[in-house]
């Protein structure tokens, strides 16, 4: 098409090529023996979920670029957070999706499921996109055929993976800007240090008020007392920079430790008005994390029931490789553990008031209190 | 591709198409002017239902083939239950995904709604094609400019929509098949004058019993009789066939009066085995027109959200058009209104020991009761 | 319970008072004629109906407390909008619901209606006040046996209906603090004066782009032309207040005309970073409308379909009242319609710079671009 | 209330017992310290977890009952999966519900997380009531703090859930009624020796297929020949009593193998008129078991996410607990493993004409073909 300024027409039907897009449902059975009714739900399901797939892509590339400008610009964070809502919204679909899928019978998939061979969906580059771009490694990944995962796609596909991954994922990035947070220490104000002494202060005064209660029992003690915690069970690597980096090679922790301790602290500080969005931000990371494992669970969940131990078209057992992932691959997993952490808002340490004026802004302007109508 | 066999083997990326499917996402914003990052949410939305809506006609065709059979074979209700049930749960899926639709926010849109003139939903031919395998007649569409509707389409695809209602749709084989129910009028047993009888018999002992009531006042029994109803005000068309004529020829009225009777023969003797699989068939249909409605309703709130009072692309308001709609394009209201008609079980005409014997069929052996362990 | 101190033990079944929730399904068909098994769904689905109902209270009263400060304070607008946000997915559920109550059959329901007279829905009091909160007047509701729709309550219930309104709804509160927006006038920048200009420089020059254009045909650039509008078609009322008040005066309008005026600017300049939080609480807004629509809407489907035309057992139709309630009732209208009043990012008058540092704040420092790893 | 008869009237109000029920949430921080406004959500989350599974219980003890009459009258057999897609649909809800419980925060939970000490979701009887009705033996259930799990509740719960399981729970009268399957062994049709004889003719025609293709190459044959199996990989208990019964020993297997076989049987000709409704039974319970597999998993995502790796209230990690539990508990394993044993349609052993004809019934009249208008 030439350019011809925008007054020229268009049909819906080649605004959205359909003619193209509704060309490309071509059932195997049909070609190679007899037609299988229920193929046409099995290609249309998938082809839905790469398109959605796309979409993803192309929102989180958005997003990625964003963080990537000289700085993540303020106006953007709005546009980052509403892009990650909307990701969220289409995964939350792809799951509810599986529910269209399972309208297939185990007997209606045999129908046709010989002719599919060796198409797996583990050929989805797509899907592996996605992944790459959230920030899960290559050598996380499960193994194809003891070979590297990758190399189920052809070589510029390998390329496109490689290059998502070289150019900094969403953890990276998200990391990097966390580790730019300015408060954490202020004249006047080490967040770390005072947030130190809070824990060690409501440990020890909850322990004494645990011990001296007259309503719990000697074994109830006990427990309550286990579920307080001590400072070296819950935060131990929080209060030691060296613990935590010994945490991060020894690969049970990823986010670094000042990127670790901004999280904190906004999760910790989340009310006051500027940090807001950076909370919103961080909640659609541990939320895209669980859709992802949720659908993976699902997934696995209906191909369970579609083959019971049967091997996949892939050649191998789609159902316990999806059951194995959904939680090993975790992404965002330092950002759930954040909660671990949170200590109640009565023993939260007292921001300075020259810190508590930096994080606020004023939308309204100030006025009496009177009654609206 | 040539006939193979089924050996011959398949990547996923070729069996779904992937190469064109991923290649028909053309921005016009890109092409015309400045691109506009949501106007790929657009594109992919609007792919996402065309798929959809092809899956639909897919079902719907089939479900209408099997009807078209010398007889509806009982070993096809099953499936076309299957297959309509299938046609739900896509249904559902299309209205939540509004919700992912809207996550692009009225300005968004403005970035590059100009591109889209003239283009506009009204021209997805496959929508109109649903309507039309399931019922909807050409002369209770609304027109389009003043122009009779399908001359939106290209000649061929008025064609096929003119063919898919000459050759029946699905409205009308559901009402051929409930005219062939058997069980009406047996020997020793006429179901409407016993129904009539019955419905009767209820009033009067009702209105008997309201009126002797110590509990109600005269308001209330007023009230309660006016609930009640009396043969004149529900039941009078059920209960003179010449009555339902004359709606149907008024228009107010589509079911054919022996269609009508069957119909509520299965809804009130639904607990006899073969009348578990005709109810079900019954009831999906009035599901799938409550999803058809939904589905217009929240479409109609989301173009109101997008554009306001603004006219659409395709040059009408879509949101009164939707909203006009949403009611008056219910296709299986007939089948709404049964519910009228019903009454207690407890006053159902006791159906003759040879006709009950005719509704059931035994599944497992009998056996002495005992405790399963 | 006397004040123990937190070290007191309490069980689950005490905690949520499950002796005395899960006592409080008497079935009427139980007591007064034969049990009727889906006589429990109803009870329970209405009672859910009534918990969630009361947490929605809960909700909207704290958020109109937080309004009724001597200022929205800045550090309550994430809260508020956290608990609208609830309120929907609450709102959501209410109508997913709706699925569970229709798997009972108009047939079944027949087997303990006649217990259920005269109790109806609309005898529901925190349903009324939940429209109270948001700000549905008394006058806009219909009347209920042509009385006074409140007359339904016992006194105590309408003096609550009453406070709540007169206290101030949720709708005023916001009218009110949008008036408060301080942006709107400052030094050099009158906003509803450049925007005039701005709609005005947008038409003529679209207007003649249009009117050269090659690719047009005289019928569509006159279509194009509709769909463009004019300043008087759809920007009349918000050039001019006396026009604005006009239509608050006929009831066309409730927004009050500065108020309208801050919403505009609110969506047209969302991106700078302190209108972000304002933004999504006006979305929300309309959101919590388009939600109460759709379960009206959803609702009158469900009772049409429980008793087709029948009269329900409070004595009227439930599905006409719902049907026609579903659009007339809707509180936030006029923030639907300031969609009609955006024009494309590229025609908004630029801010000047002085309000645009104002419209900012920084969370992160400032750095040189590079990659993240 | 005495027995008024029919005739008295009702409200709203009372029918719902709304005094009593709007009254038990009582919040323990107000109680015991500083109101936390989230502490509501708590609350009413979890009753409506109980309402319905006082829904769900009613549902399964009233299906238990039909089936333990003398024999599962066909009659209501349409009820049985009736009511168990409502506890599909109510299942449903409550996982959706997580989705409301996750607008509360970690930090808002730490606001009360403390006075609910050392009440925990362990502590819901209804919840074991509903794994004991369904099937989940007493010795599979994991210990609490070292104890059997029952011994957390008082001995007059105690007893209800032994009873229910003693009085023979879903499962086992599933099994039963499986065994009761006439048609496995009739004259002239041995059904596990055709099925036997089907699955080595299919194996050997295409493993000779699969060597003499010319479109695979050596390694893919193999995996081929892989996904097709051997009789001894996938079919060997199915083939043998003896190897099922030792699996049953071994705790591998818990349906008997009669009921196994007939499963198989009502799985492969589901297409059959009076199998629909077995079928559609069967599908349920995997259906069931999926939704209470999925709903474990989503509550412990819920639990990771409000508490890290906290210990609960309830002394232990909630999260870890219900995670391990998710795949373990799974009641109706022996169903979902079924599509293991599957075979093409066009493998199937030919039914004979007199089953055949047993296996069907008519409900509508033959006719001839022709066109419906």
């Amino acid at each position: 098409m030439t350019k011809k300024g925008k007054y020229s027409t268009i049909h819906y039907q080649n605004y959205l090529g359909l003619d193209a897009l509704l060309d490309t449902q071509v059932l195997r059975s049909e070609q190679l023996g007899k037609p299988a009714h229920e193929e046409m739900l099995f290609i249309i399901t998938h082809q839905v979920y790469e398109l959605w797939f796309k979409q993803i892509i192309h929102e989180l590339k958005s997003v990625i670029e964003m963080f990537a400008e000289e700085k993540l610009d303020e106006r953007n964070i709005g546009s980052v957070i509403a892009r990650l809502d909307r990701v969220e919204k289409v995964m939350q679909l792809l799951i509810d999706q599986i529910g269209v899928m399972e309208t297939m019978t185990p007997l209606d998939f045999l129908d046709f499921r010989e002719y599919l061979f060796p198409a797996s969906g583990f050929q989805s580059v797509q899907f592996r996109m996605i992944e790459s771009l959230l920030g899960l490694p290559e050598d996380k990944r499960m193994t194809y055929h003891n070979q590297k995962y990758s190399s189920v796609f052809p070589e510029h596909q390998q390329k496109e993976l490689a290059d998502i991954y070289a150019n900094g994922p969403l953890f990276d990035w998200v990391n990097k800007w966390l580790e730019r947070t300015p408060f954490l220490k202020t004249k006047g104000f080490d967040f770390i240090k005072k947030y130190k002494e809070a824990v060690q202060r409501m440990i020890e005064k909850e322990t004494l008020a645990i011990r001296a209660s007259e309503y719990l029992t000697a074994a109830e003690k006990e427990k309550r007392e286990a579920m307080l915690g001590t400072t070296d069970s819950y935060f131990k690597s929080i209060l030691s920079e060296e613990n935590h980096n010994e945490l991060i090679k020894e690969g049970k922790k990823r986010l670094s430790y000042k990127a670790t301790v901004a999280a904190l602290f906004i999760n910790l500080y989340r009310d006051e008005p500027i940090l807001h969005l950076p909370f919103q931000l961080l909640t659609n990371l541990v939320d895209i994390d669980d859709l992802m494992t949720s659908w993976r669970y699902r997934h696995a969940q209906m191909v369970m029931r579609m083959l019971g131990n049967k091997i996949g078209t892939g050649g191998s057992s789609g159902h316990e490789y999806l059951n194995k992932t959904a939680e090993k691959h975790k992404i965002f997993a330092d950002f759930h553990t954040i909660s671990t952490l949170l200590i109640p808002r009565s023993q939260l340490p007292e921001l300075p008031a020259a810190l508590k004026e930096q994080l606020s802004y004023h939308f309204t302007q100030t006025e009496k209190k009177n009654n609206p109508s």
